[in-house]
């Protein structure tokens, strides 16, 4: 698909030691809607010359280029000066500037540190930061567009929405309604089995933009369309919406930002039900994802985390024949803990869990990675089934949370 | 301190768009330990000559490059043809990864998809992985390093700990003991207070270097030190973990890589004693996060969820006169929860956890973020206390979990 390319530079030395950049989805969704894509993003130290490479670098392969962070007052904020450097344009002294920071802070003179804020590249549009002294900055050349923005996003965001958005539009004439995004959300799957499942839709819809994000047992599938018009725009996501619906049935739970959790959540509460749990080797990991969801209080009534055998026995009722003749992990446990369960905390729904987490403890019949799983419901027999994961312990519970979310959306 | 320069390429779509990178953090302390510091950090999205150009102007800059993702089976993981572009190197089809792959999926014939995996660049050592089907690959060439790595950490920090490490030592030829990082782990604070307490520590030794990171209730410093011989750098390092020590006290639970759950686990075996949970609102991530351990069963037994009142009355025989009185949400329940689990799991501690993890049900007596715990063991009186993590529900939920598992790690 043809989005425009955008670049993001953003720039401070703390991005590249402790902390965590969360810049590229905050500015994804924003620039998504004006037709570009982030084609590539960078983080770079407070380092005049590394900065100034780095926006030569992007304003080479993209259309638009934003630079975040680095425009504040203290001797670190260098990032004016490399912009202006890359570009071979000047710093001007801005009047204009000076006066507004003047009102803005009832200042009769600017203190030093204050008066670099007012330094702007010769030819920049300025845009004004309500929340913070840093002006943005706005440089057109070449067909190319360049961007200075504050770190902070409450004085980048609001000046985005206020002011760069339309420049971006104005500049690069982008129509409303020309691109659209969906992403579905699937469990029960690996990510390889939702791509070899989807091929024929990407091949046969060549012209639309996918993503396939992998999940513990799960996968999310991302496709972008773009139109002349929203109608256009709508009737294609459409048709491949559809597509994938026709080959994925049950196996897609959401779409956008919907966890399975709240879709367990969402069915419980359309029914009034109430659901219980017993987990082994998740080890509460089950209780915890259901409660991730606030209001979880309304439909969650509790669980046992049955660690031990004894426990298994004593709170949830399984029969200790149960245990001595099948084992502690194989289905016959696993149906008597969700009807122990069930009982215990008068749910209409319970759900257990019993396997081998790892790395110890596996056998040849009963290897590593190897749950089992019971769903015992309002009707009817217990519904049982059974998995192998085969991998780290960490990654195996995250797995069996998220196969006995899917098993018990399926119930409901 | 004079680093030796690396870059970071991440690779992957998915990047640009949805999700947060948070690789960063990850790799800096395991570069700084062996010299390096990431100078910068490129997020490409999977197309190959993005990534080959990337990696070409990174290998330009910088002595260590490393990627990250890109290597899995599907149609975009790209990096391994995208670094063979950048090298001029051309990739070969590795019959010894075959063998290995088959052998480890008890396979008799590769699927197309897996006989990519066998691709290996002329030249380039490979670094097996055992817990995914993506070789690691490590490429020298005119006195730099290009490192190729999967994406997932629980893929690609086993292979740096057991061979890129070393590989990177032996290549930059890094002298044993010339640079020593210690990571010290503190529990039951906030990072500003660490910072606060840890000024003067960063004011005394200048020559160090620092990094602060923070966590759910707890925080990380990590300072690094560089000397002639190991004797002078263990000197230094000892000095200003002692400063550190004398300010921190027993907040600092842990060094390196082990974690809060871990330790807990350790002082557990060490006293041969069992320990079982009673979690209210963190609704089981306590339970989970003890069992994340490997071999957690030698002394977590089990664990109550009792989300609902009835079930804090019922299984763990809280006395509804006290929750009439008290609420829920209050030390009295927690202790009686606390004496409820230690009581039906016969273990010589148990630990409870009742609080309001919001969005809602907060009130001005009772706010969002508002906790008790209780932690019950062999003697004396049930230990209760109380904290209010002011925050987001899933945020406040981890803190809770730290909390609790600080407070046991105190009293066993």
């Amino acid at each position: 698909m043809d989005f425009k390319k955008a670049e993001l530079v953003c720039t401070g030395s703390e991005l590249l030691s402790g902390k965590i950049n969360s810049y590229v989805p905050l500015f994804s969704g924003r620039l998504g809607e004006l037709g570009f894509r982030i084609a590539r993003e960078h983080s770079v130290g407070d380092d005049p010359p590394a900065i100034a490479g780095m926006i030569k670098c992007a304003l080479k392969n993209a259309d638009l280029v934003l630079t975040c962070g680095g425009l504040g007052p203290t001797f670190d904020d260098v990032t004016r000066q490399a912009a202006a450097y890359a570009l071979g344009r000047r710093l001007r002294y801005s009047k204009y500037a000076e006066q507004i920071l003047k009102a803005d802070y009832g200042l009769k003179e600017l203190p030093p540190n204050l008066r670099n804020q007012c330094l702007i590249i010769v030819g920049a549009k300025m845009v004004k930061n309500a929340d913070g002294t840093a002006f943005g900055q706005i440089i057109t050349s070449g067909g190319k567009m360049l961007i200075l923005l504050p770190g902070p996003q409450n004085e980048w965001a609001p000046m985005f929405g206020a002011f760069i958005s339309d420049a971006v539009k104005e500049f690069f004439k982008v129509r409303e309604g020309t691109i659209k995004t969906l992403r579905l959300k699937m469990a029960g799957l690996w990510e390889v089995q939702a791509e070899t499942l989807l091929r024929p839709v990407m091949r046969k819809f060549k012209e639309a933009d996918y993503t396939i994000l992998a999940g513990p047992y799960t996968a999310e599938f991302g496709f972008t369309v773009k139109g002349k018009n929203a109608r256009e725009t709508s009737k294609k996501s459409s048709a491949i919406e559809k597509a994938c619906r026709n080959i994925l049935k049950d196996r897609i739970y959401g779409v956008g930002g919907e966890t399975l959790e709240e879709v367990v959540g969402g069915r419980l509460l359309a029914k009034s039900a109430t659901v219980s749990t017993a987990e082994s080797c998740t080890g509460g990991a089950l209780g915890s994802a259901i409660t991730d969801v606030p209001g979880s209080s309304d439909y969650f009534m509790g669980g046992v985390i049955a660690y031990s055998n004894r426990a298994k026995e004593i709170i949830l009722g399984v029969s200790g024949k149960t245990i001595l003749k099948h084992g502690a992990v194989s289905g016959e446990c696993a149906a008597e803990m969700a009807e122990g369960a069930k009982r215990l905390f008068k749910t209409d729904y319970a759900v257990a869990v019993t396997g081998i987490a790892g790395p110890g403890g596996g056998t040849k019949e009963k290897p590593v990675g190897l749950v089992h799983f019971a769903v015992a419901g309002p009707y009817g027999k217990t519904f049982r089934f059974i998995r192998n994961f085969r991998r780290a312990r960490a990654f195996i519970k995250r797995c069996a949370v998220n196969a006995a979310l899917d098993a018990l959306r399926k119930v409901i």
